[in-house]
């Protein structure tokens, strides 16, 4: 260690320590390289508690006003690109200090009064984090309009329904739309449900017992935007449930992503043909000329392992740790920022590419129609209008189909004798719900397909996301 | 497989399959051996649909009549352990209506009118599961009560307070119990909003597109206590996030108690002695007598695991399932059974061994007068009655900390003269803060250590918990 | 509890404990529900522990005989079914024991000299875990000569290779089987090396620093199949890794598994017609007679969900546990069950499939010419023929496909004028590549896709799987 | 986008596309900011190619040398940071390929025949993740050697041997080191054959499929070190087995380093005092000037958490996605990129603070004497020398514990009367056995804590790492 490093790391701690940290341990425990993200937090943070401190008394109203204003001159060093950082001085929050003691002297020594990294450091986070869950609801949103759009657009497409990947049954596109706009709806109240929660703000808390000076923390709380000060200074210091409950959102929601970057990418295979993806979302083979490859899609569909993977990292660091804080915690912030991240670009790129998608409408009809989609259309005909019970009506209509099958042909192409020689009760009325149209017109219950109710869905979204 | 079994699956898919299904498929695809843990939700949705279906005229008010007294004897039956579950049969939902059918006949074919597989098992099984968010709630609170009897108890025993697992400053005993309060009441919080979240009705949704019979799901949503009917039928049929949704609350739950198991396994070994734990909660040693092992705060401990492996498991499964039921899905029962199981019996537990624990006091109290836990008062000392700024202040009395430390004796334990060696300005008052009482006296900020913070809290949490 | 309970209690941990366990600490703690699965390897390996005991005079003959006769009555006891498992008594050794002392008397007692549960427990769940090393390396085995059998029958069926799930350029159907054979062949080379690393034994490293009485280590090592003793005793009642890398090497098969299983799903479907699977392994639908789901392909898709879940939930619960054997470890048992069972099972069935399974000869040939497949063997011969870089000649096929596309035809559809009006050199003998018979038969290269190259895999395999 | 980014994103593709890609795509889609760690490899794989193909008569050995030597400058622009990287030609392939082209003009397109980005980019990682497990292994036996070497210093060396955290046999601190040293090789032994089951060289194997240039594998393999050419073309791009089986490798090494790192962190509380952990590798407090925290051995013990994290998001990755390459598959560079180097950087840590730590042997034998740790000699001389059966010894042992507990002293201390009180059979032999030094020398059994085994496992260490 030079005597630079060296002495920079005895002024930090004192004069605890003879010998110093070496290499390694400097590329184990700075956390400068990551931590320099909550730069904007951290003079946030310390500018509501310099301006409490003089509040209360306990420094100068010049003091406060010096740290205030050297603080913003710092941030502004920092986000123009002017700032030094240094490894030795460990974190973002001694590299903030060490400037503002270069800026203004003396009182910068007093800035920490009444405060520790630890309680510091959760504040910062806690703010870093309370705008991912801004930024994800906004995301989301994004995306639930896109997806309000193109349900709107195609109410009454009519396309397969599938279940195990098979055709069960006629839906409308819209309705498939709206499926994923209820899922995002969920995510956005778990988001918000989230951050309601997490709103407390652990400064204040010291390092870990609280302090003896007459500090107000509901004033620094206040002025962070905190709805509260987290009532208790050992779990304000210990805590990083806010970290895994974004983790938990953010996967549940990239879970979602994942189904419809799933759909998408067979859909536009050559053999399904439902969606035409945007060139602006695909690319080509630098060996296969030919290939437009929904890369978009499947990125989108990876980010769940990275996000459920940083959600794992940080259960199993919090794991079985005692209070309050142990250094195992500084793990919490790359895993976060990297699932934060990816989780807005996969929220922005599927916005992307559902705005720009053209679903193919004769391909979707045609598939709707394939497969004896209409089978249960016809069993329910036979429990309506023969009044058999429904398992009965279920093992008719599987007759016709197997012999449907048989010939190579679909329900509507098998004659009313045919028909009769399986059940002879059924009547030339039967021919009325063999139709992909006419049975999702018929599908009218409440959060079914058919068009008149997908297009109540859509002006009630379209309400609900303003 | 036999004739039997054979009948038995023709009789359930139809007319449709010529050879059946064979042993391995029997294994891998039967899903009573797990999902015989829902009849009660299976019957009481069953009921609830069949009473819809008579109340709106898609089936006689007798059949509905035979058909919900036949499920309460079908019940009675598997609730008494007289009811023979069929591998054949598959699951729990056709077990129960083939032996409805043997009780009343014919009206029994009736009863899955307007209704599917699909949407049947969304709706038992989100009844299970809301049943495990109202045990968790109360389990967590049970848990809450037991700690705050605890935190009441020891308002002002003084304690060490950990960072590092290395002593930094005294606290109490209440305040620590507290800091498991505060993580169990947001626990709580988050079981709420999600139980709330989840509280929606998927009966109705049939297969997946909703149905031709003119049904009232607010009607079934109502008589099975749901806020509504579910507002997509794909979504209902495809969405599981209400079991990840309390993986998730669970395994953050199961964190909380991972860090108190860890502090009483730490605290009961010889080296601490800070707890005792009851013979009840601990065992002994098949080749060493002496021994008096924290098992379950152990098991308690590691429960986190598996219910965290559960959550990563039903991750897993849905990412990438394109809409809307795939067999896959299956896959969600056992994971959620069981780390519901763990964690009713984790909170349990946990909840005993905290009623019956008796903390050392004269240890605890011994061990946060060590360690030069009162630095920090010293520090704050000589901000508050010399002036210093917070960073000298530190400084000096790392420095002081180094003399004691070199003579191997505590801070109070120096003379006034060798502190004035370090700092002239230090006096005789010094002393005063330098006992480990005085200490968390002074610690009065807002969520701080003293016991009178300690004591409000206490009432506070009291009034809540009932 | 009760009395009996008491002193069954009292029995098993000497007179130590006054009050005993309750209800909720049996729940917890007894691992008889599961362990009870270790019964035979239990009877092993104290059968061989009583034999060495005997051999080096610690006890007599005469009770070793009694000892090891007594141990197979009460393992025919519990394999007939006839055994009562005692909750009480927590676990397979003590209700084994228990037995044997009831059986035989006295001698019974002398059973666990030099031996503790903890390596009582070590070797049993070692033995266990090391017969799902060789079950999953048959099963392993099994699957693979399944798909060799389908390879064998399709080396010069041409299909569609796929990236990104778009069409890229023919390959044949032996190939494709192939791949998943050099997967699996791997699985079986890691779950051999892993057997080989985990066959030391623990017995004899009794409670965790050995024994004081002379006991022949090598001598039960090799009684019971293992290569040699564990080294460090208390690394051997500490260790899981044997666990642990069994989940590993399982999580990745089941990730091939998954694979493979998401094609068949996908080749299943009705736009695709890749693959008919057999009746045996797809299910029907309650409400869609007309549906035949691969159910199976399903739930071995979904298996790697449960498998690593559980390996994520034993490296949770090994996280940072001091030495040596901790309660928390007990959680390694039912993880490991489940996901060897899922894992066997899953194997199983995929082996049963692809034996059954059909592929559509005629579809995969028709869409292996879909999508300009054979534009590579295009750019390939402007590099040979013409002598561009591949660069340039990758220009020119993909302005030849766009043309193509934009006159909705193929590229064996263009006129030799429209080619040259690409580039001009391009001559009558480009169209010889266009076809995909001429295209897989062209890629002969060491692992390519000719039917040539696939036979020789073939007779290899076949070869090595004997 | 820029003209001309769209001009590079044309010239990449060759004609296919008309819109291009915007900045969400960008962000999404290029790798150049994490895949340029590959240059090296990248540059290797080429330059085999290269040289390959003139060998082969596919390009002129003219070519070939400019090819070769290009690439040369390529790196060194690389190495040296003069290197622009451009995010619009997406990775470092492109990358290369462009800055070769601008070198050496015509030639650098003729690099890319017979070859794809998927076998390209396959082979890249290959050589990068074979590194790792190079580096991993050194690492391993570096720490291995580090804890041999406290081995042999302290191979008689007293201190308790802990189960549950308690007490329960005394062991030598050289055994408890040796336990580390035995994990950590079976850590290099299966790192050991996982590089040796991942080294086959996928190139050649072209997009998928293969190639009808006339290549020679078997060169290029060798060329890279490899053993041979995978087998399987198609599974040669699809393969991301390697990556997985090393963060496998890395878990399993990092919960290892996680329980030497929980040990370090107790051990170095003032209630254990077992250890000194060395200034270099511990850090102060901000706020408390007294505090030396064990930083570096809690954040080896969270590495756990980002390295298991990135396997669980690997395995998510990979999950179902069909053959052969897909876009997903580039989330593994990332994933494995840091779970390396967080690996590397711990083991690094941990082999600092091993060899820097000093025993406290004072504290460790008055610890392990505590506790009545040899009431299990006591037993164990009870069944030796007066015959009773096992059972019964440690039944009398537990009411001699007891009796020993209730006066408040060690066994040690109870009087022959006593003793004789409980089980009059006792002589004054038994004294012999309940001291430390004669308990731990007793334990000679293979694999025993007793000094004369630990230095013969020193000695046979000492000579497998050389």
């Amino acid at each position: 260690m030079t005597d630079a490093k060296q002495q920079a790391a005895n002024q930090m701690w004192g004069g605890r320590f003879s010998t110093g940290v070496d290499a390694i341990m400097e590329a184990i425990n700075a956390s400068i390289d990551f931590d320099r993200r909550l730069a904007r937090q951290d003079v946030e943070g310390s500018r509501a508690h310099a301006a409490m401190l003089a509040a209360q008394g306990i420094i100068s109203d010049i003091d406060a006003e010096a740290i205030r204003e050297g603080l913003l001159t710092v941030l502004s060093e920092i986000e123009s690109g002017n700032f030094e950082f240094s490894k030795a001085l460990e974190d973002i929050h001694m590299n903030v200090e060490a400037r503002l003691k270069a800026l203004i002297g003396e009182p910068a020594g007093r800035l920490h009064t009444a405060r520790s990294r630890n309680d510091q450091v959760a504040t910062d986070f806690k703010l870093w984090v309370r705008d991912q869950y801004d930024a994800a609801i906004s995301g989301v949103e994004a995306l639930q309009k896109a997806l309000v759009g193109q349900a709107e657009a195609g109410a009454d497409w009519v396309m397969p329904g599938f279940t195990h990947l098979q055709v069960a049954q006629p839906v409308t596109w819209g309705h498939h739309m709206l499926a994923y706009v209820e899922m995002l709806g969920r995510d956005a109240s778990r988001l918000r449900d989230a951050r309601a929660r997490m709103n407390e703000c652990p400064l204040g808390a010291a390092a870990l017992a609280g302090t003896s000076f007459p500090i107000d923390r509901h004033m620094t709380a206040e002025a962070l935007g905190f709805d509260r000060p987290a009532a208790n200074s050992l779990d304000a210091v210990a805590d990083r449930d806010f970290a895994l409950e974004f983790l938990s959102c953010a996967s549940i929601c990239a879970m979602h992503l994942s189904r419809l970057a799933e759909e998408l990418v067979i859909w536009s295979s050559a053999q399904f043909r439902f969606v035409t993806l945007s060139d602006a979302f695909s690319t080509g083979s630098s060996i296969m000329p030919q290939k437009k490859n929904p890369d978009a899609a499947e990125l989108i569909r990876a980010k769940i392992g990275r996000i459920m993977g940083a959600m794992v990292g940080l259960f199993t660091v919090m794991k079985g740790l005692p209070l309050t804080y142990s250094k195992d915690m500084q793990e919490d912030k790359e895993q976060v920022f990297d699932a934060a991240d990816s989780l807005m670009l996969a929220l922005a790129a599927m916005t992307g590419m559902v705005t720009d998608m053209s679903a193919n409408r004769a391909e979707l009809e045609v598939a709707a129609a394939s497969g004896f989609s209409t089978a249960t259309d016809l069993a329910d005909w036979l429990v309506r209008e023969l009044g058999l019970p429904f398992r009965d009506a279920h093992h008719v209509t599987g007759s016709l189909v197997a012999m449907a099958e048989g010939q190579g042909c679909d329900l509507p192409e098998l004659t009313l004798e045919q028909m009769k020689s399986v059940h002879e009760g059924i009547t030339e009325g039967v021919f009325s719900v063999l139709g992909v149209q006419n049975s999702v017109a018929s599908r009218k219950s409440y959060g079914g397909t058919s068009p008149k109710r997908v297009r109540e869905q859509v002006a009630l979204w379209q309400e609900r996301l303003g």
